[in-house]
């Protein structure tokens, strides 16, 4: 595949006041029908050389943009982020649709810094750290995030003056930081990293540009008409990339794990494993090895497949101060304004703690294709999507471990029926349950392409038969406690390799 | 005043089972009334001695009540709290109306364990956390949040029996924590500290109930039985405390700081000024000291008094990835939904950051005081709510410094006039500015009133001239570094006093 190349923003024709003029006008229009239709959000990655003016373009902009709608981020991580998979910081941040972000450096921080600063053997993870940008950066652009990316080029003359000038008077020291003058320094190796990682992350869909910094005017002009040019084709109702995927007519049927028919457990047998099993999991989670760690699980099921008793199981064993559980419902007006994993990354554990997922990301292709919520192109291209979501959480040291709990038809009915007269429970059963044992078959086939497709080494999934409730939190329960040892062991399938799909 | 009595709940009547059944149904069904009509939110808070159940209480309860709408909040300080005020996680993780949260310990916290497990002389700071915890809980009251706080209570010989059942057997052990242990054998200590902490903070509004824990169903149905009486209660409309104020007819003129006339400033010396305050404030905030301060700067003033202008003045100086500007406007639904405070809480900055506030939290005591958008007796109560949240600020090291930018009307006139025929300027100028404009002589009294109850040594307003653009930013350019300079030598009033307002 070759790659276009980056796009040079050097010259200008018309007299410069005009064109600022009118540019801003501009601007301000589009960005108050982008706040009113709300059609996509902006994200401004702003790169560049010491001394080549990114906080004056920024400044610019904002001093020109109805800043109320722009949030400026430049942070290094803290040190709640450092608990976090790398990206945690950045979906934490994203805007909503209708509003814009300016990020100096943003995803790519990781990449420069490390390519800059750290030894040899860590660059080993440049290919994987590459590859996850473009992820990124496609789901984004899928989701309705405009990424505008910036670079803006000095040559060394230009710098050294820049810094010399800057330099020369006690009034405008304070302006040339002790990094400004380390980068100076290694200017070339600083401009062959910079290049390689524009080059590396240049792509039709979400290109580069490269911006001649020399005149300050020029610059920010240059920056400001093609931010116009991200925000109205924003404006246009974005293409869906209708990429067909070719869809199976026939799926394999579940794969059950646990044997279907076990003979009914004693109380007494049930509550010594039930004990055990607790107990094994209380002391694995306070191992010291675990604080390094995190582990997140997700329920998925039928409605009355027993996801809220197993999940009750397993916080027993727990500290409350460990853990969270997070039900998923149909999302909020909030959580619709932004990429549909937002809401999600917002609740992964810091290390040493635990999630647990009251369903999950995974009703993208359970709920939302089965009820047709979700055009066909968006879902088909989630399975991916969720891989690297959930590859990027174990290459932290997260355990993923996932759940499907399958209860049979005729069980299902008879529990939803208990619910509906006990009323206890009732609230538990809305006429959504009745409508989507409608679509029982159409779930069927729905789990059962989600975990063909999203079962990996590094997050597998367990198909539980949940007819029998005691059976199927026993099951639960042994395979969390595997999933945890794994994790303690290390043999989690990190950094730099991608999944693979089982054979 | 004489403090009633904390209510105690061990008795019980009809059969448990019964009891149980009822209460149940009761509690969900008021819950999704309260989810409905969402007329407040509720906050538990849950205290007890070791092995007095908390953790079945609660999850007892998670179990009776429809868990998508209860937040459970039980970590330890993280991180990222550990660098803002003690209260500031509290305030991340308040219910929005209509949800419940369930607290362990709570801002009771740091209290108890201030008073458990540090040294004397760190006691002494006692006497203001319970201040602390009172002044948030009456305000969180007076704004939409029901309290519950409930301690549970066991004797020593049943604390021992539980303790030693649990680690008589294997399979239990692990139920039994070393912090658990440690405040078994000290069973006094832990108790007459917890009794105090109870007498200290109960009041007639917020009541500590004690709940006799040695039965096991008793405790989670009288907890339950509490809890439903709350909700209950929250669904009444609630009556306002109709507090009425002494409120002055007339109000003194506003102190104005820099001397009205001084002769306008020549490019040149403006320019010189304005780089020797920029590279002075550029230096203060790059000392070390300065890691382990924050500063809050508030812009308040007219429109057209130019904020805007001020504030870019100070960004110049500043590292972006050392502030935020947050600008503030009429609050989301999302915002509406919890106390006032809480979208301001929200953005204050972590040690060694500077937060500046384009317009802030005094909107309470201003727009919507002036504009009649919220009953006087909750615009009354909030002078004293601001004053204590800015000296939880200033406890916490941060550097607070208020600015009025007072402008003459004949000035705001000819500037909003320019700006609504300046094509950049006019989306800064709709109709609400100039119905503003009529309520001009209103803002003035309600800013006098304002500076007059909330000038406090930790937290002073300066009053700037802003007629004059060029004096105004250098005067308050120069006000920026006068209050970190302040601050870096430590000269903030902090921790165990009570500000006072200046005679």
């Amino acid at each position: 595949m070759t790659q276009p190349e980056p796009q040079s923003m050097s010259e200008s024709a018309a007299p410069a006041a005009v064109i600022e003029a009118e540019l801003r006008e501009a601007l301000l229009d589009v960005q108050r029908q982008l706040h009113q239709e709300k059609p996509c959000s902006v994200a401004l990655i702003i790169v560049g050389m010491p001394a080549a003016g990114r906080s004056e373009v920024v400044n610019k902009l904002l001093e020109w943009l109805d800043p109320k709608h722009v949030m400026v981020h430049a942070r290094e991580p803290d040190c709640l982020a450092q608990l976090h998979p790398p990206l945690w910081r950045y979906w934490n941040t994203l805007p909503a649709r209708g509003e814009m972000a300016i990020y100096f450096l943003g995803w790519y921080d990781d990449y420069l810094r490390s390519q800059l600063l750290t030894a040899k053997q860590a660059r080993v993870r440049a290919p994987r750290m590459v590859e996850r940008i473009g992820q990124l950066e496609t789901m984004l652009l899928a989701d309705g995030v405009r990424i505008l990316k910036l670079y803006l080029q000095v040559d060394r003359k230009q710098q050294r003056r820049r810094l010399a000038d800057l330099l020369a008077s006690k009034a405008t020291r304070w302006r040339v930081t002790d990094e400004d003058r380390w980068l100076a320094r290694h200017y070339n190796r600083v401009r062959r990293v910079m290049k390689e990682c524009v080059r590396l992350t240049h792509s039709e869909s979400s290109p580069w540009h490269v911006i001649d910094a020399a005149d300050s005017q020029q610059r920010v002009v240059a920056a400001g008409a093609l931010l116009l040019e991200q925000m109205q084709a924003g404006l246009q109702r974005r293409s869906v990339t209708a990429q067909r995927y070719d869809w199976p007519t026939e799926s394999p049927s579940l794969p059950v794990k646990s044997a279907p028919d076990l003979p009914p457990l004693s109380d007494e047998a049930y509550h010594k494993e039930l004990e055990r099993l607790q107990g094994r999991l209380a002391l694995l989670v306070r191992k010291r090895r675990f604080a390094k760690r995190a582990a997140v699980f997700a329920f998925e099921g039928m409605d009355a497949s027993g996801k809220g008793g197993a999940i009750r199981r397993i916080t027993a064993a727990l500290d409350a101060r460990q853990y969270d559980v997070v039900p998923v419902s149909a999302p909020t007006p909030e959580e619709l304004a932004h990429p549909y994993l937002w809401r999600f990354w917002r609740r992964i554990p810091p290390r040493g703690h635990i999630a647990i997922f009251d369903r999950s990301w995974y009703g993208r292709v359970l709920v939302e294709r089965v009820r047709d919520l979700t055009p066909e192109a968006d879902w088909q291209r989630a399975y991916a999507e969720i891989r690297e979501f959930e590859l990027q959480l174990a290459e932290a040291g997260t355990v993923v471990q996932k759940f499907w709990l399958a209860v049979g038809k005729d069980e299902q009915l008879t529990r939803l029926q208990q619910r509906a007269n006990d009323p206890l429970k009732g609230y538990k059963v809305d006429p959504e349950d009745w409508a989507n044992r409608r679509f029982y078959d159409a779930y069927q086939l729905a789990a059962a392409d989600m975990i063909e497709r999203t079962h990996t080494p590094c997050a597998p999934w367990i198909v539980v038969e949940a007819d029998d409730k005691r059976h199927a939190r026993l099951e639960v329960l042994r395979a969390v406690v595997a999933a945890i040892e794994r994790g303690l062991e290390g043999k989690i399938v990190v950094a730099g390799e991608q999944a693979t799909e089982p054979g």
